[in-house]
C-alpha cells in the first residue's frame, strides 16, 4: 500500500472504515459527517449529521452484506478526495444481490477542523437494477420468514 | 425545470449533454475537458485533454447506446458541481445490456476562465457486473458479424 498515492491510500480506509460501520452499527455512522455534509439517496436530499444519520438508521433492514467489487479514487483543486464504489447488496438469501454504487466527497481539511479522522462532505448513493424499495420489501419478508 | 435549483438544472443539461456526445460522436468529448481534468476509466487513470480525449475515442467499440436510469446532483463548497449517473450500455444485441456509472465534478469557474460551457474536471466511469473487457469483446465481436 505504501507505493499508492496518499489520497488513494485515504480513500481505500475510508471505503473499508465507511463500510464496516454501515453494515455492522450504522448509528456510528454519525462520526463521519458533519453538519454541512449532504446525502443523495435513491433520489432523496438530505442536510446534516442528524437528518443524514436518522435516514440511515432507519433503513427498512437490519442486516446486510457489502461486497465491493471495485473503488477509485481522485484527489481534487480544493485538498478533497472524490471516491467512487461499485458493489454488491448482499442479504443471506444467495439469490437477493443488488448492485449499488456510492460517490462521496472527503474533506481533509474539515475533518481536522472537526476533530474526527474522517469527513463525509457529499454522498450519493444509487441502486442500479431495480428500485430499492423493491429489494428493501424482500429484505424485510425474508427476516419476518426468519424470525 | 424551472423550479429545480440551478445545480440540478446545469447537472442535468450536462448529462444530457455529455451523453449525446458520447453516442454520437466521442472526438467531440474534447471540448468540456481541460488539462486540468482527471479521468479513471475502470481503474485506468488518465490527466489532461489530450489523454482523456485519446482514451475515449479509442474505445473498442463504434456504436453504442446509453439509457440512463438515474442521475443526481449536488453543489460543492467550492462552486463545482458533482453529479452522479447509473444507466446502461446497449448494443443492438437486446441481451447485452450492462449497468454503467459515471461520477462527474464540473467547475463552472474552469469553463468560464477556458471559455467552454462546461467543464469536466474529474470523472470516474465504471462498469457494474462484468469486466469492461468482456463487454467490448462482444460487441466487436457483433460488430464484425453484421459487417
Amino acid at each position: 500500500m505504501g507505493d499508492k498515492p496518499i489520497w488513494e491510500q485515504i480513500g481505500s480506509s475510508f471505503v473499508q472504515h465507511y463500510y464496516q460501520l454501515f453494515d455492522a452499527d450504522r448509528t456510528q455512522l454519525g462520526a463521519i459527517y458533519i453538519d454541512a455534509s449532504c446525502l443523495t439517496w435513491e433520489g432523496q436530499q438530505f442536510q446534516g449529521k442528524a437528518a443524514i444519520v436518522e435516514k440511515l438508521t432507519s433503513l427498512p433492514f437490519q442486516k446486510i452484506q457489502h461486497s465491493i467489487t471495485a473503488q477509485d479514487h481522485q484527489p481534487t483543486p480544493d485538498s478533497c478526495i472524490l471516491s467512487m464504489v461499485v458493489g454488491q447488496l448482499k442479504s443471506s438469501l444467495s439469490w437477493l444481490s443488488k448492485e449499488c454504487s456510492l460517490l462521496a466527497l472527503l474533506s481533509l481539511e474539515l475533518a481536522e477542523k472537526h476533530g474526527c479522522g474522517l469527513c463525509v462532505l457529499r454522498a450519493v448513493w444509487q441502486i442500479c437494477g431495480s428500485p430499492q424499495s423493491v429489494i428493501f420489501e424482500v429484505i424485510n419478508a425474508e427476516l419476518i420468514v426468519n424470525n
